[in-house]
């Protein structure tokens, strides 16, 4: 039977700022990915956050940034390797704390924006994130872009990891997503993102921006919660993958 | 056989900014108390200090502060207990991940600063800090001023609690320390300093700045390793208490 | 003739966060309290808000706060005379790099959240912020709570003061804020708050939480911008103050 | 007459953390590069810094950098043109609020670490920071590496700019810096490091790494106060040039 992870990033809101919807699409997904207080998040809506993973049943991961708030993360910076394992370090025993305090496992680390982009393609960057999980708790899955550094480096250290796809976004004929500023970075159409999910599920291919079809593994969609539209999208994305079979179940249950 | 643990601030160093000389003082102290980046330290620092923890075989302690690097956590700040007990957790968390990637646990917490001051003479504070230990590792020890709010709550919620006490300090009648502003508050003549720990460890008493006799409990003592005179002190402490066959251990095997 | 000025919060957005309809309420108040990157606002915010200020001419002030952007700088801090100097005047030319930068002139300074509760009661304090001010450039008005230690250390150091009531807060005997937490801290009804901003303006008078009347001065009355509702609010009192013939104006104008 | 500026960095020690010799070197130096609290400094160590420089009659300058503590502005980061513009707007008014406090005027802008590499090669980024300057006051001059886009990008908008040599690195024949990592980075020889920069002032030439000599163009030589051996350094290059006949000046007589 095929399955798939629905995951989504929340506990962005820092103090008195509140972003997403995260009352709302924790009820649709099977994973969140945390905010751990370097791009967003803090320590008030940490355990919050995690107090609503574990009322809906949702899997919990840590969502580790750079120590870039002003910048949401978003912005790449000249790490080194052991800058970048040490804050993942931090911030997942950061969210740690919360999650046995309250009795439960994380489940698998999601490294943040830039953090993820520059790791994605960068071997060392991305070693530094797979030892650091590694070296914490060896139980817990890598989640990375399919194709990815991310996942060679979490295979090569001995974690178990999770290849995401994305619903919304183009694909490259070397397996990676069309940069926003480019033609075909968005799948705007609904039904059209809905069925290429389904297609990257079931046959493991993806057509790519230059036509042509690529491998592509599909452990977890990322979907978003930061306004209506994006939650009814994944009730639509959700209903469409039960009535095609598909399971939709935590990643630590299908990796 | 008299037994006393010694403790010292460490890894408060922040980027490029380097205080403390930590690699002096903790081959004389039985446990740290190790900066977990709110008011001092970052990641790449708890990483190395908690490796020179593991090589000088010191029991490593978590030293959550205030988030309010500017003022290195010495600035009372109006937090709700929920903030309180959040902040704790996050620390605790962060500071856990480097000594499990280590094979090492976390022996106490105890306060810094503003946090450890405010929190000693408020319970709803202090009760706040004790449940996050608690929730995090009950096994954890909590580490609080003689006689203190933070001591209560400890014991309170089911935690080991040590009972910390001063060297270079004065103290009141009703035991506490005298305020820095006021006459009687530092003991500047070393052997008198060192001559009242041992009257502390084995007779449980201290005269007070008004000069009567009070009752104190000494677990463990605070020294500092800010500059080669504290550092020099502190061998000079430790000669004289094994002088007195009074061992030094990390509290942990005390209380 | 009666005058009266309008000022509300602005610029309180941080990076990825947006709080505070701005550009609606922009256009209803006579003064802006713009924030300085400290409790709320970056630098790119404080462009935009300046920007906003002179499309719709509405007169610059600086809202300078604690550096605490994960309370909001809404939490006591015990700073000293010394910091609360500095951290006013870092504040204050960083605002005004950008109101010079478009031709504009800072009118006024009102301290924000906890800095404004705190120096309203504080003399030091107080004296502290309106030195600050006062060195860094001398025609800037001071805007504090009627009768605080505030308009006097800014009266004493030479600056003009303004003079700020709330429509929507209680007042006690003393003339001061019925705390949040006590009844009679708010006044909910739309009427009656309007017509007490109309007696404070005509009379100089406001009647108690225990049922006197004491005198007050209004200069500038604080509304809000956070909600539609608020939005709503703003533009009732303006009509009814103007149905009085009481004419708004930025408070340069006013003192 | 030759004449030359000796610049250095200030001003970088930040709450409790102390670093430089502020209060040796400023005496040697006729500008001063003072930090504006993103990389380095605070509020209370700007208000010290320049009256030191009050005192010493040391022309002061500002140096803003990237948002990053941790880091101590030293990564690169990838900020958009308009965040570096508002960046520099901000850290500048916050300087000149101490300046103006005290009677002063800020003289220059020199941009500091991976914010002043990166300005040097990348023409957006530079002229982002020249429009900076130049909306704010436009009397104030750009500091940046000989033969930078930095320097085009001032001169572009019509500022006045100083071309900034280094006495002890090493240059390619491209006239940039070579690279850290690379051999021939550092002039370890004083008394070579001294004849190169004679030589610049007095000929507009320097040798390269690989042989030849370039054109370079000296109006401001950095020199680092950080330890006692720099502190000598810097008296000594100082003699040196008095004794060739060169006038030290701050760059603002020279340019």
């Amino acid at each position: 039977m095929y399955k798939i992870d629905l995951n989504s990033d929340l506990g962005e809101s820092f103090g008195n700022y509140t972003i997403g919807m995260d009352e709302e699409i924790i009820k649709h997904v099977s994973s969140a990915n945390v905010a751990c207080g370097f791009h967003g998040g803090d320590p008030v809506v940490m355990e919050k956050t995690v107090a609503y993973c574990k009322e809906y049943n949702t899997a919990v991961g840590a969502h580790p940034g750079f120590l870039d708030l002003i910048g949401f993360g978003r912005r790449n910076m000249n790490v080194t390797p052991l800058e970048a394992k040490t804050y993942v370090k931090y911030q997942l025993g950061a969210l740690m704390a919360f999650t046995t305090a309250q009795g439960l496992k994380i489940q698998h680390v999601k490294p943040h924006g830039a953090l993820y982009n520059m790791a994605g393609v960068d071997y060392k960057l991305a070693r530094a994130i797979a030892d650091a999980i590694y070296e914490v708790d060896k139980n817990i899955i890598l989640m990375a872009p399919s194709g990815s550094q991310m996942l060679k480096a979490g295979q090569d250290v001995g974690l178990r990891v999770a290849s995401e796809v994305f619903a919304d976004r183009g694909y490259t004929a070397q397996g990676t997503l069309v940069p926003r500023s480019e033609p075909g970075a968005f799948i705007h159409d609904e039904e059209e993102a809905i069925a290429r999910v389904i297609r990257m599920i079931k046959e493991g291919k993806v057509k790519t921006n230059t036509g042509e079809d690529i491998d592509i593994k599909a452990d977890s969609v990322c979907v978003h919660g930061d306004n209506p539209k994006a939650v009814e999208f994944v009730t639509k994305i959700k209903a469409a993958l039960i009535a095609e079979g598909i399971e939709i179940l935590p990643v630590g249950e299908i990796v």
